[in-house]
């Protein structure tokens, strides 16, 4: 869907606009579809009209845990209603792509080549908007909803910070973009290299992409889903793993009789640190490289002997695959147009909002890897 | 000390040399300094004749472990006596560095330049000859006596595997080349950078010293020995960081003020998990790299939180500083000998051979950071 840009100011600039939104009112319940009010952008924020939005693994352990009143969905696309005071990046009609991971672009981390963790806007935590920590968002009775991770998409409308949206070019068709704001990072892996990857999700297949693109000579995928196999054969995975199946036997073992001694990336696509130090133990001794993209849903540390690590072996992690989000994706954008990038194999179900529970629903049972959910069908 | 080289093969070649030892029989108590027998060597082994040996604190720890009937010492300089069956590399008379870190030259890893660890012969554990286990020592009872680190140089006489060889140019002084065997590492930073190193010992300071010729802006030493500052100026230590005077404060929040954030570079050189999870908390978010140098001493584990990792922080293990021993202990013998770095500052304290028990005591008390002992003064 090509977008038409329209220079004009709507009607509903500076006024609260009134849409159907997807709340979660009982933690682990479907969501429930309603009318909700949101209200205009204030400095530095812009009011977007959402095209198509996507749901992810974080969407769903949120919505299991103790979060009552949160309007989620962080995988979007949008195009500009109206923006607030101080906002030159954007004007009404611009396609946007909202992303939960800050970009001011004026701190030491943004000017650098080497981080994408931005010092200013990234250490906040909030469920609301970055700035002020207050919602755009109330329900008809008047009850505060909450944003998720800066941004939230369940709804017609939502209002983000201009440090976590970027303008992106609108002849990319909006379900592709959709996939730019969360889950498709690069795996720097050289050619030739083994790639072990546990958990094939979206970013997992994106891992597996990329490291295909690159020429890595074997990408293993670890997964409980035997089904992942077929599905990861697409993206470039050359051997599976199911660890089901191998009784008392350590993943970390099997890795290494398949590479040979370790592979020489591993990547962590779960967010379990169990997993991330069967990963690290997967690596191979001299200079495996774990990376670590999952985000740790319970709060366990990541242990390791420091003997283990002391013959070269790396650890590091990663929001967003190293990416920073105002240069980077406009990059992989271009990627996708030039046919460098493949993204439509990413996107096995689309639904219309009103079926937004059915997304869930397929997730859970490892049947979809990217749903699209478009708001006007 | 230049060193006259002969090619003759000596009247010792192929006999068991009767020679004086410092042997560890009761851990912990002073060594022994007794009559020991040397054999000649086996196959791919040399027997060398050492010039001068020196202590480290990894000696300290094992001597108070339960580690009897040890002949202790890693870090020295020898001469080649004679050589075993195959043996190629070395002729009698060779001036050689034996090293603890094995390099044999034909696997995967010593064939990269990715790696330091030979991946044939770096993951076996002997204390003794590492090709069949046995020990070239004996004492005036018949008694084995074991090696240590597969090279053992408090004795005139000890036998080493080729793999555990370096043949260095004799123009470099004994005392100065006894160095390169073992703490002095490269600091790769880049210039600018702001640098925390815990543990102002040998290989503390060998790090500030190479931080400092590359132009770091910062070089925090971090000690509990209020004497190490002082030390510390000479190699490019520009602030320092004594645990014990802050309280309940963290060390880490200490570094963090000094670096507006933290530093980008962390080295640990002690070897305690609960320093190396100081260090990485003391580096900062983005790209803050955390290299762990010293050997954990207790087994413990390494823990750290997956969110603190999340953020492009960076965690790597480096033994003998990541340095290849048999290229690039020449490179580094060279640029001594042409004037672009510095060993001499490391030696604080010289010693004859008898009165070793005193080096320990030097080491303990944190009044020596190198102590050159002699063998044959």
């Amino acid at each position: 869907m090509v977008m038409e840009i329209s220079r004009s100011t709507p009607e509903t600039a500076g006024k609260v606009i009134r849409c159907k939104a997807a709340i979660c009112r009982i933690p682990g319940e479907p969501l429930t579809i309603e009318e909700i009010e949101v209200d205009p952008p204030k400095a530095w924020e812009v009011r977007i009209k959402i095209i198509c939005t996507s749901l992810c693994h974080t969407d769903v352990t949120f919505w299991k845990m103790n979060a009552a009143l949160y309007n989620f969905g962080f995988s979007f696309v949008s195009v500009v209603e109206s923006v607030g005071e101080h906002v030159e990046e954007f004007v009404e009609g611009d396609m946007v792509l909202p992303v939960f991971l800050p970009n001011w672009g004026e701190c030491r981390d943004c000017e650098s080549e080497k981080s994408n963790s931005c010092s200013v806007f990234g250490n906040r935590l909030s469920p609301d908007m970055p700035r002020d920590g207050t919602s755009r968002f109330k329900d008809m009775k008047g009850e505060v909803l909450h944003h998720f991770l800066w941004v939230s998409s369940f709804t017609k409308y939502t209002v983000v910070d201009v440090t976590h949206a970027v303008k992106i070019n609108p002849q990319i068709p909006a379900d592709k973009a959709c996939l730019l704001s969360c889950g498709v990072s690069t795996a720097a892996v050289e050619e030739g290299s083994t790639v072990a990857i546990f958990g094939l999700g979206a970013v997992g297949l994106a891992v597996a992409e990329g490291a295909r693109l690159r020429g890595a000579l074997k990408i293993i995928g670890i997964d409980l889903n035997p089904e992942k196999f077929e599905t990861g054969k697409q993206f470039g995975v050359t051997d599976f793993v199911n660890p089901a199946t191998y009784g008392e036997k350590q993943v970390s073992e099997v890795i290494k009789e398949l590479t040979n001694g370790g592979a020489d990336y591993c990547f962590e696509c779960i967010g379990m640190a169990s997993v991330m130090q069967e990963a690290f133990r997967s690596s191979r001794q001299g200079w495996g490289k774990t990376v670590i993209l999952g985000v740790e849903r319970h709060g366990s540390p990541f242990t390791v002997s420091p003997g283990e690590l002391l013959r070269g072996r790396t650890v590091i992690g990663s929001l967003f695959g190293g990416l920073k989000p105002k240069s980077d994706i406009p990059l992989l954008a271009q990627k996708y147009l030039d046919k460098e990038l493949s993204l439509d194999e990413f996107i096995t179900n689309e639904l219309s909002f009103q079926d937004i529970n059915k997304a869930f629903e397929l997730l859970e049972e490892g049947k979809s890897i990217r749903c699209i959910i478009w708001m006007d069908h």
